[in-house]
């Protein structure tokens, strides 16, 4: 795994907006980030931490070289465009510099997306705090883990539209994780009715694990109705 | 946003036409526009109200720049082509003129899809009137949502094949609502075991609340077999 | 509506492969023709009746211009090529010379298809003998019909290897029914576990057929699904 | 059907690995092989028995030239490249070595996917050892099979991470089957809440018989999903 820290050259940057417009049209495409919805982000800078993000209010299939910000470790806009960042850029901003600082890591990109299964699961499942995920192979596609035989819990928050106090809700429970060994205690989270955050070292990681998550929530949708229909 | 509203040159029609002939490709790949279904218009002058609109009976998939009519304010089909007009064309006249006219902003573009679920909630949900949509960060994808926290009555219409009477209903109906705020109070409509109809200031506003509304639909259909399916 | 029946030089000929070829990659890509399942054929000559068909275990979503055969009335390969027309051929004969008979309009091109809809409709409402289609405005899109007001029934036969065998079932069936109306009595058929027959005046006709009866297959199948979950 | 037993040049093994990473391309676009999931192999020598096989741990939508590597019969990598063979090697040695042995007719490539319907389907039906697939025609689809009226179950293993224990279940029910006939026993085998394993004499083969076994899969699950829903 490279991370996405390279030398801030003006090229380094260009060539990252680049990868996250790629993503955009994948994503939408694949129904993951219809209408303006979904935002993307990579670390540009380490140190101090520094973002591009999508700026707020674009449409994903058709993202422009213009259609993001660069922000600081506070969400700040630093770039002097008078661009807006996405609504949620304290989210990005928290997962690249928390889950580093809890030893979960590098962060080099974070992704988030609005699917089907994310919002329903998300709905249906937030009085019991997470998504349960188990036995399934397709869990060896997230950073660490080796085996079927394990259980994923991806927890939900309930959504909001606080950021700040959306933030520390993650933070104190992300806090209390245990992040010391090699396979981080969680790889994603789901606010509920509204969609999925991953993160990766790399965007090729993250969007690695975009993927790993949507399929087993639709695993884990479909195996419901399928455990249901085959009842007696 | 920006209305499509322009200096009403030829070449503005054309490039209008264009793109509704793209909005045609794409609607068909996307499985909401099948067969000959669907029919989208743009209004191309204000005052007096004209529109461009599919002729009738075309293949969404293949419009081509002969395919479309300009009608006035009544639906009549004023350009000499001998074309005739979508069957529904009264429905479009009817929501570029009374929208605008109620408050609910301008309307530069009006799209008529058929999809699945669409087709499916509209039959299912036709006895209490309308689709409800509540709790969902992707309602912030419609016109004047700022929260997940709100709830979008999507109106049903029983159908009909009779223009005047079905636009009559929707007129009823549409004056009793209260168009005042920044909100409108419905982004589009129903037709029962039919389709939706949506709207926008530009084609783009409107094909985005198609995108928006199909989703959200989806997620009320699927949301409610996974319901069904986790009770014990 | 243009019928397919045309001199028949050998370029109209090539023609019509071509553009049969195109319906294989397209249904391939849509999931109606999977593996070497489905045939395709059109009318190339009305007096005496000759069709070109799909040649016997092609992969429909790579056809090259020598997977058709030429085949008469009876079904018999007549080009001398050696090559086995499709297995199903005399369905397709069969419909492309009855259903004119009866007074059903001309049949330019005959498509049979294998979606997952159509194959598990059809297991499940043999018992009835056809699924029954009502009150939906995708009706509209089939030959004759003009409101949603309206019932199809599309006829299930139960599947059979003995094309003789089955072809006289549906002749039985086809003979008692009503042609004389300008809305034809069944604009298509299912086989049980297998697939949807339709066919049409020209082979955009027969498409459109495809496209229509497939939709509203998915409408019958979810909207059922969603009818259990919704009730209390 | 062809086998890929070819002259052993490096031309042909570059042609058979440009196969396979079109076919890493398409499945990943059908959702069969998300993320680094799934793995494809070759055979290019049978005696003595080498196959080119997916390296470890490559995203499947994007393999190069390099991320293939040789093994023989043991899943040993011999091609001095210091490439790790995917995890799954010694499944592929084995179906390609014991399928030909017993009488199941030459084997010129292994396919193995993940995708969500044998995920869950073959999780769900692991209490009873198989997924029974009955009455459909697209079972012709299958090598050796002429008649919709006949029944596959398709064997699932309970998944390991180990491959010589797993490799072992797997050579005990395969030696116990009939492989005498012209009609193989089994077509593929599920391993649980995991993915297929089908093969065939050529890459093409292989590829339709993945094709088949996933529209079964589709129409099994959804049948039943249907089943329980019309069920008074």
């Amino acid at each position: 795994m490279v991370t996405l820290v390279q030398p801030d050259t003006g090229d380094a940057t260009a060539d990252t907006i680049d990868r996250l417009r790629a993503i955009g049209r994948e994503f939408h495409a694949r129904s993951w980030s219809l209408g303006t919805s979904s935002n993307y982000s990579a670390v540009v800078s380490r140190d101090p931490l520094e973002l591009v993000i999508t700026a707020s209010g674009k449409d994903k299939s058709a993202l422009g070289p213009d259609d993001f910000v660069r922000v600081d470790a506070a969400g700040r806009v630093g770039d002097g465009s008078g661009r807006k960042s996405s609504a949620e850029t304290l989210l990005h901003c928290l997962i690249a510099e928390l889950v580093p600082a809890l030893g979960g890591g590098p962060v080099g990109a974070v992704l988030h997306t609005h699917s089907v299964w994310s919002t329903i699961l998300s709905a249906a499942d937030l009085p019991r705090g997470h998504v349960r995920i188990e036995g399934y192979e397709m869990l060896k596609g997230l950073d660490g883990i080796g085996t079927h035989d394990t259980r994923e819990d991806v927890p939900i928050f309930a959504n909001s539209q606080d950021m700040v106090e959306l933030s520390g809700r993650i933070r104190s429970l992300f806090s209390t994780l245990d992040w010391s060994g090699p396979r981080p205690p969680v790889h994603g989270f789901l606010l509920s009715g509204h969609g999925l955050y991953t993160w990766g070292a790399s965007l090729a990681d993250a969007r690695r694990q975009v993927e790993i998550h949507e399929f087993l929530f639709e695993v884990v949708a479909r195996g419901r109705l399928l455990a249901a229909a085959a009842a007696p």
